[in-house]
């Protein structure tokens, strides 16, 4: 193992960091799940051997394929930042406590953006949840930032 | 702090990567200005309590709305492998001030390429912005994949 | 260089995480390809210049850009958490046969997937890249995961 991983706020990292890029991967089957359920695919050869007209039907979009891929996208554009900075932030020896707060929080907010998201929960649970997690990032960027700046 | 900080090109890129990371979440807050403003909307449970004929005009895509949308995922397409493969560049040590100059070009690239995005400034300068990005992320590659290639 | 580059799987990893990277990049100038090709834009600071009637047509989505856009936006949701997953399991210190199996098969299975999504090629052929890819990474989680459990 690298001496990297002595360090137990990076053995944290690694944890976190693993479990929402694999809830993120999760949104792929999920998406899978209701373009056969619901009957909405984007590509030609995916309804292949169909007759003509229910094929047609079957390229329509779906408004609940629709809302799990933006539910994916929105963990593209959270999950990606909080992984890149929360590396860095990790590097820069901040309190395992400290650090595991961060972790925890933000884990915890992006499984219930996913909830609040797909079923769907009346807002503002989503963008609550989605908020939390912003200020999770922004509050690692900080310590990053204060301890690295070399513009 | 991790020894990789003692290295200033880390150091660099640490404060590089934070800074366009906190540039692409920041269009998120941008996406939500436009879509209060504009009135274009998503999700049903962002419009709940509305009059139902009030509901079904702020359902509807607005322009301005996709334009940051679209601005937003040309930034994940562009500066995650800005961060990844400067990641490993950075591990390859380079000249401090061959670094700093890839990571300022790129982070002024994406920041100019917003703004020709959201204002829009007329083209060439989107395009001209995005492929000057392109160029010091492939620079920084044929580095990594000079120093490191094993196949 | 960095003393993580003394690791054969690290040096292992740079090199197929940037090929990957590099294959992402690669969709951009493909989008744009099939954009003048097929005469489909997205802005109206593209089409500047050209008379009214002709805007209007070549402002309308074609179904060869999009292909190629979902097949962009399929990388990014594969190949970001394999370059993050990627990057812990490199530091655990796998076998460097077994690493280079890993990398291997997940950049081969991707590069399989473009081709099976932008030829394309019939169905599961796609279907049976994507699930490759997923499986790989799942399994260098399950690695990461074995490793540093730290909750």
């Amino acid at each position: 193992m690298a001496p990297l991983f002595e360090d137990q706020v990076f053995l944290a990292f690694s944890t976190y960091a693993t479990i929402v890029m694999l809830k993120m991967m999760l949104m792929a089957p999920m998406t899978a799940y209701f373009r056969f359920t619901r009957g909405s695919f984007s590509n030609e050869e995916d309804v292949r051997g169909k007759p003509e007209e229910e094929k047609k039907k079957l390229l329509r979009t779906h408004p609940d394929v629709e809302r799990v891929r933006r539910c994916h996208l929105n963990d593209l554009e959270n999950i990606v930042p909080f992984v890149v900075i929360g590396l860095l932030y990790a590097l820069t020896g901040p309190d395992v406590s400290t650090a595991l707060l961060h972790f925890r929080v933000f884990a915890g907010s992006r499984i219930f953006h996913t909830l609040a998201y797909v079923l769907p929960l009346p807002q503002p649970s989503r963008a609550l949840a989605w908020m939390v997690g912003l200020v999770v990032t922004f509050s690692m960027a900080y310590r990053v930032l204060s301890a690295t700046l070399q513009l």
